[in-house]
């Protein structure tokens, strides 16, 4: 089934370690569009300026993604800049030209809103609580926010997280959300704030689905996907954003949503990850194969599985 | 077949966010004999003072631990003072009393001569080489370290890593030896330097074992168990010595050295590990049951396999 993403789409300038790469195709919806494509048809909404050109809607429209979504916005496309250290965990925010996106309000045009399957990317709470109480016919939504949201939008986002199934958040977020520094029992205090499911992103570490008691299935018990050991990562950039469509990607490509499913789409979305920080923005994401990718899981069970 | 540990007992003054525990038996050979004791026969190699009590010896003889190797010295046992902060993650040393352990100067009983794994837990490099040299027989030999002998003896510690097999260090550590920041790749410099496997211990995330090409089976890749996501850690002191016995004592018990056993080690470690820290020093590892073992691996592996 399709799925539908609303977030940035933007153009980057990015350093890191490996070199350094200018005005090239970025944002949460892009990276997480380019993944989820690989599994199932995907549609998003988003705002761009005048100044994003025909080659950039060809990355999209190559991949068989719907853009129709992306409205086009007098004024410049939202930029960003960012370099990484030695270490590779955080980016340094070099500038943020928000342009077109500061006035951003999603609009769902007419022929998306039998989507079953919703990835509300990292906005304000509000813009993606009303994207959501407009489509009715969902089946599941997943939601990221970050902690600008969490410290700045507390009483907003606790309404948008009463209404998604999946929150995909990384440790720091969900402590910082919960107030509480043991990783489980902040777990449990942000799936009593609405989500059914919560998956805390571990970077290299991998990532842990928690799931409410009842949901999709039986019990309380986690589930554990790694990361894989990467001996050259180059650009950490929209790792997050391509494990959330390697995620939900998969989740809407299958008929069924119980634990088994999930604790798949946990490997899917590492393995999109893995893949994203190997080349500089999305380049590795607009070449892959399939294939690679289910060899690339193979890997990751490997990594993991006792025979 | 037996292991033999060389390394520190101690008695600890522990302050948690869960309390605080006085004059409690500790010290890594300690957590090390108690957790691989579930698993073969172990036998215990260290210095302990003129106070150390009858209690603490009947610990080790409960647990069917050969301690002949503990030596008694004149003076006082080696005492440890630490506290934790809300996050757990690293001990603040509030004073070291090194006390007989100054001198300590391992000795293998004629009777221990016969033993075939060996774990050299974290003490001066050279003394730990000198341990190996005297001991021929030996099949397997693990080996810790810290920070404190990485930076302060490096030449020393060279030395040993060409004579022992598995190296279990932690990230920091990893890293730290390496002069690299990039977690596999300083894995790899790490194999390097001597050992046939190196377990890096992630914490909360678990552990993965790097493998030299060739080393106990085929192929280069790695392998990674999880740490079990717990609530209330009441005292992380000695987990990772009791993840070492675990792992070490597993080795112990198993006939061939492949690298499904080493995997299944893993496992075994970060079970032993997760328990260790459920009570105040070694009260956890001292009631344990085979059974509780085997259950809380079944946890580990559904927290991690896929149907």
């Amino acid at each position: 089934m399709s799925i539908l993403v609303v977030g940035s789409v933007a153009y980057d300038d990015i350093t890191s370690p490996s070199g350094s790469v200018k005005n090239i195709l970025g944002g949460a919806a892009t990276y997480f569009a380019l993944a989820a494509s690989y599994f199932t048809e995907v549609r998003v909404v988003a705002v761009v300026g005048e100044d994003f050109g025909a080659d950039q809607e060809d990355v999209f429209r190559q991949h068989g993604i719907d853009i129709c979504g992306i409205e086009r916005a007098k004024g410049k496309t939202f930029r960003w800049g960012g370099s990484y250290a030695d270490n590779l965990n955080e980016a340094k925010t070099d500038y943020t030209d928000l342009n077109v996106f500061e006035t951003f309000h999603p609009q769902i045009p007419r022929e998306y809103e039998d989507t079953k399957f919703l990835f509300l990317a990292n906005i304000q709470p509000t813009l993606q609580a009303n994207v959501r109480r407009t489509m009715n016919g969902v089946r599941l939504t997943g939601c990221d926010t970050m902690n600008y949201w969490i410290k700045g939008t507390p009483k907003e986002l606790a309404e948008t997280l009463k209404v998604v199934d999946v929150l995909l958040i990384n440790d720091a977020e969900a402590k910082m959300l919960a107030h509480e520094s043991n990783l489980p029992r902040a777990a449990h205090k942000v799936l009593g704030m609405g989500p059914q499911a919560l998956v805390i992103k571990h970077g290299e570490y991998g990532a842990t689905i928690f799931f409410r008691e009842g949901a999709f299935g039986i019990g309380r018990h986690p589930f554990r996907a790694p990361a894989l050991p990467i001996e050259e990562v180059k650009d950490p950039t929209g790792a997050g954003d391509s494990f959330a469509g390697g995620f939900m990607g998969y989740l809407a490509s299958q008929n069924e949503l119980n634990r088994e499913v999930l604790k798949r789409a946990l490997f899917y979305g590492g393995v999109m990850g893995s893949f994203a920080v190997e080349r500089f923005g999305t380049e590795r994401l607009q070449s892959l194969t399939r294939d690679e990718i289910e060899a690339r899981f193979q890997t990751f069970r490997e990594l993991t599985h006792l025979e």
